[in-house]
């Protein structure tokens, strides 16, 4: 059985997590903080970051969430998700890094700084002009995501893709932290209420962090 | 024929035209400084970043180097660079990530910071506090490229892969840059002499910055 070493706000387990519901992979979870990882955790990962993915009995441990995907898509056939044709998939891949990169270090990461490790680890009060910054970048983002919509079903093209998985682990875990504004969004806004409505979504909707809520319409399917 | 949008410090362009020439597939390039990107480059890539391949006949645009490789990888045939069982493929792309992201993190981004970017477009002086701290996590880096190479003839395994050509890629630029400091790391500077002679990495070699010069071993095979 796998056993996903993961953080329940990092938007790359997210990812992960999403891929093996899609795929109806088993696994179990260990929670690990990557702000205070474990030596036994470096050991898994020199780099030293959330998600990695083990199975004991047969000595496989992959770190890096993209390679984990890979890894996954290269191994169970089941709703293929790095799909098509070699240009089709360069597109997929070329979007994953857009999400996991440019949407993470302008909108996510900032979020998670402000709003949780300020608040769990440094105690100290969130810096509003950060958090204004974020949310205006999150807004760049959802508009280049609203063209992309408009001009195929779904990110990457005509079917469900990574592409889609990554961007919707990255707005769940930012919507969670209160980053997103939605007004001006509708075809996003649409896109994204059909996927929190996927059975390999709701268990990652009703988690809760201890001490941050997220605002009231972030588990709702119809918001 | 390909065109490639490249910067010639970009490490992330370096990794793909390393690939490019290890599997002998035709290109020309055209130069395009990240910092002053034109409009017509973001339209290329949205992401605003280089590197970005293009092939006008058939109308094909790649944007994000890892993508790039995988969609080369997957299209030519000859000296496969993501090789092997599962498994073995995921260490590759594991490592490809441990050094665009941390150690470009770590070590070159800083380093562009402080010796390009602040001469060519700020004009300040490099800040050699943080000068110091990124030739201090090079050391780490390098240390554990020492220990993987003490295991393995190659950085992911038994044949040369992409993840030797991720780090050759990151390592030469902040070796341009006077950030790597050899002493002390026989088992990679070994393995980097190798990588100097191949025919893949002599162009690279022999290109200057204008006012930028690189340290006197830099283009040396037996340094
Ligand atoms: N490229 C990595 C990024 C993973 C990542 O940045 N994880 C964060 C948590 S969301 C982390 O562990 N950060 C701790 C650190 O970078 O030291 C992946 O895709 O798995
Ligand atoms: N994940 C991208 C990273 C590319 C990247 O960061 N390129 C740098 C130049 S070395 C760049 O264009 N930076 C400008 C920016 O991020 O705005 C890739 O692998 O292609």
């Amino acid at each position: 059985m796998w056993r996903l070493y993961q953080f329940p706000l990092c938007p790359f387990s997210r990812k992960v997590r999403l891929l093996m519901g899609e795929k109806q992979i088993a696994y179990d979870m260990v929670r690990e903080d990557p702000w205070a990882a474990s030596d036994a955790f470096w050991n898994l990962n020199p780099a030293g970051r959330t998600p990695v993915l083990v199975e004991e009995v047969r000595g496989i441990t992959l770190a890096d969430s993209r390679a984990i995907c890979e890894y996954l898509e290269e191994t169970c056939e089941k709703t293929p998700m790095i799909n098509g044709p070699a240009v089709m998939r360069a597109e997929i891949r070329r979007l994953v890094a857009l999400f996991d990169e440019n949407f993470y270090a302008d909108v996510t990461a900032p979020l998670l700084s402000e709003r949780m490790k300020k608040r769990l680890v440094l105690r100290q009060p969130p810096d509003s002009r950060a958090l204004r910054e974020a949310m205006k970048m999150a807004h760049g983002h959802l508009d280049y995501m609203d063209w992309l919509i408009d001009n195929r079903p779904w990110l990457a093209g005509s079917t469900m893709s990574l592409a889609d998985l990554a961007a919707a682990a990255q707005i769940s875990v930012a919507d969670y932290l209160g980053g997103i504004d939605w007004n001006g969004h509708e075809q996003t806004r649409g896109w994204y209420a059909v996927f929190k409505s996927r059975p390999s979504f709701r268990p990652l909707l009703t988690e809760r962090m201890d001490v941050i809520k997220p605002p009231a319409h972030y588990a709702l399917v119809d918001m």
